[in-house]
């Protein structure tokens, strides 16, 4: 029999498995990041977990409605020096040098100083500066008819919090422009399509809840705002926050022109802002916390043994098949492998060269590798492969194991995984 | 009759059209940023654009073999002070505080600026480094078999030249560990791969060109260089570059411990690098040149027209679809053109929302404006598309228009996508 288990050390168990299955590299740095919800290095499975997540989101915001557009800001390297915000990029060999002109003194050295740091360009610590700016070229597009939205994925520096460094973190935009009446209805309907999107890929999906933010802690220019949360082990965290944002940073960001920023929504008007902005870095640790299933069961001879498996949604897994060789690793096994892998490849299924690690173990081993990693399918090659033309594909999500020619195995997958994308 | 010209200004026409037609965004600095390769604001169809740009080398470097493992390096924000570069990431507001610190004298403020830039972060100005870095982690991946390769993509900052500013490229990077034995080889191979990858997606094929880097113009770890080069206007540019580099800066990332390093290729040994560099914004600006044409011909009336087409490889074109209302324009023909996109949408078929636009322009005014952006298929829904369910799908490469049923289009147009996606 087999439960799942509340373990309070769940989330130290979910830390190991991630660096050890390449989800995210070791080195204590990275994981701290990692688990702060910024940006680290990622594993080759991470990384393709973020590709995974952000093409989804991608999708999802820019293909649900003709209006909305994807735009590409550069990350504030060319702002003019008002909009700039705190951090700056340096070239520290010309400030260097500013430092050893002898002849200066005190005072002209501060000038000179200021004058420098004046002149660098800063980094972003948001998308929404981008899209405010890029909304004037894009009424072109829409006849200066609302509502539209620009959206925009990219990584933004946080400030340091305390004695800290500044740190990236993966983020998604989706700048919504409409009519005042209606700002606080698309609020409501982002927040439902949002909230929709993240439970979709969830194991548990009660886990993901939307809350209301309270007047004190709404931001300078928000009259309501809306975060998306998960409930980690130690608290809910925010994944995403939507905030009904007025029109006084669109009239900031374009010097207050009022006829450039006019629209139509019945009348004419200044639009307003709903902005949705996520942490995809936190997204990912989410989803990874969510799918992780500790299952314990006694085997025949009554001995406890735990089981890890990454449950992850079939769309978002980074891996969806791994080749591996079962009994026998004859060089021919190996060239079976290598051709399946090749077929696979070329039919856009991501595949995990199990086969390539000589290391001997057992094919219980390799499963419960497989099942941490998060792999949908498992094909084994065994010696008979080579005859009969049959090999074992096993299941994460059943443990089955079925018997297939090698002829049919690709469509099996690839129709699994179209069937779960078009849900 | 028609022609292809090779017009003078045909740089300057690109520029404008890539403006106008939603590539990139207005401004000067913009457009200045685009011309040197750089990354810069994109409109819609450019972000689209590089979005399958990037997609596609992807695709091609980590699905054209087992050992290519995708990856993703943090900025260089948590780097030890050793590796660090010279574009360093400061709090103005810190370093301001430190300038107003009156009881310091001259020679103390130097010191502690100094100390305070030495613990800033640095910002990257390649991905080479990260791969470096993560070759240990991913040795287990492979039990420590070469060859194998870390691939990413990412912003990376380029030094300013002169006066002007550091300014960011999109770059993509494949490093490549092999024996010193077998690395010229690769550095062979994947020259041709490459090449091949640019000029599948050309229309002029020739204007891609590979040569060798001459020994002069080495870098200073490379032993070998190879360069692919497109033949701009003004002359030919890099858009990608190989090195063979050794195995020095592989060494001096691991502070020297070659135990940690060794791999197996036949025999114990550290391994080889290749690095494959490429500029993706260059790579756009290549392919916005290479696939515009300007034909003139002459109407019934001898009238000299120019129509200028941007012939985009299906796969890269950012809109395959274009929606629009022919004759009339009422409620129920826009209503249909509502539901025809959101069932492209669904079937991932990238879709612009001509019917927006409330102009009143003739459909040849509109399919000028369509050929400029460069999109597959227009499909226009006239008066009588609600009474018969005809509609008219014009091809931008043939400029024939088509009559077909109004539930054949989805499936017409999907097809000739996934055609031309697996030449």
């Amino acid at each position: 029999s087999s439960s799942s288990t509340e373990d309070p050390d769940q989330f130290r168990t979910l830390l190991q498995l991630c660096v050890d299955r390449y989800y995210v590299s070791p080195g204590q740095v990275n994981t701290e990041l990692f688990q702060r919800g910024m940006c680290c290095n990622y594993g080759p499975l991470g990384t393709e977990l973020r590709r995974n997540l952000l093409d989804q989101w991608w999708r999802s915001v820019t293909r649900s409605r003709a209006q909305v557009f994807g735009i590409n800001t550069n990350s504030g390297l060319d702002r003019t020096a008002e909009g700039q915000g705190p951090l700056r990029i340096v070239d520290y060999e010309n400030l260097k040098q500013l430092l050893e002109r002898q002849e200066l003194s005190k005072e002209q050295l501060i000038q000179e100083a200021h004058l420098l740091l004046q002149r660098c360009p800063s980094v972003r610590t948001n998308l929404l500066q981008g899209a405010l700016e890029q909304f004037v070229p894009t009424l072109g597009v829409v006849s200066r008819k609302l509502p539209f939205g620009l959206a925009e994925t990219g990584l933004c520096l946080q400030p340091a919090e305390g004695s800290g460094c500044p740190a990236e973190v993966t983020q998604t935009s989706l700048v919504w422009f409409c009519s005042l009446h209606t700002s606080s209805q698309w609020l409501d309907h982002w927040t439902r399509q949002r909230l929709k999107w993240w439970r979709k890929f969830a194991l548990s999906p009660s886990d993901f809840s939307s809350s209301e933010v309270p007047p004190e802690e709404l931001e300078q220019a928000a009259s309501r705002g809306v975060r998306i949360m998960y409930s980690f082990p130690w608290g809910q965290e925010s994944l995403e926050t939507l905030w009904n944002r007025g029109n006084a940073e669109l009239l900031h960001t374009h010097q207050g022109v009022r006829s450039k920023l006019q629209c139509r929504d019945g009348r004419k008007s200044i639009p307003h802002v709903v902005s949705i902005t996520g942490n995809m870095d936190r997204g990912m640790l989410a989803f990874l916390s969510n799918s992780l299933q500790q299952l314990k069961r006694q085997d025949g001879k009554q001995k406890l043994l735990q089981r890890k498996v990454l449950k992850l949604h079939p769309v978002l897994a980074p891996v969806k098949v791994a080749l591996d060789i079962g009994k026998g690793a004859t060089m021919e096994q190996r060239q079976v492998c290598e051709g399946l892998l090749l077929e696979f490849l070329e039919a856009k299924i991501s595949t995990w060269p199990g086969y390539l690690e000589t290391l001997t173990t057992s094919l219980e081993q390799l499963n419960a590798k497989y099942d941490e990693m998060g792999v949908l399918f498992t094909v084994a090659i065994g010696e008979n492969t080579l005859e009969s033309g049959l090999l074992q594909v096993r299941s994460r999500d059943t443990t089955i194991k079925e018997t297939m020619h090698i002829s049919e195995v690709k469509n099996f997958i690839s129709k699994y995984i179209s069937a779960a994308d078009n849900i």
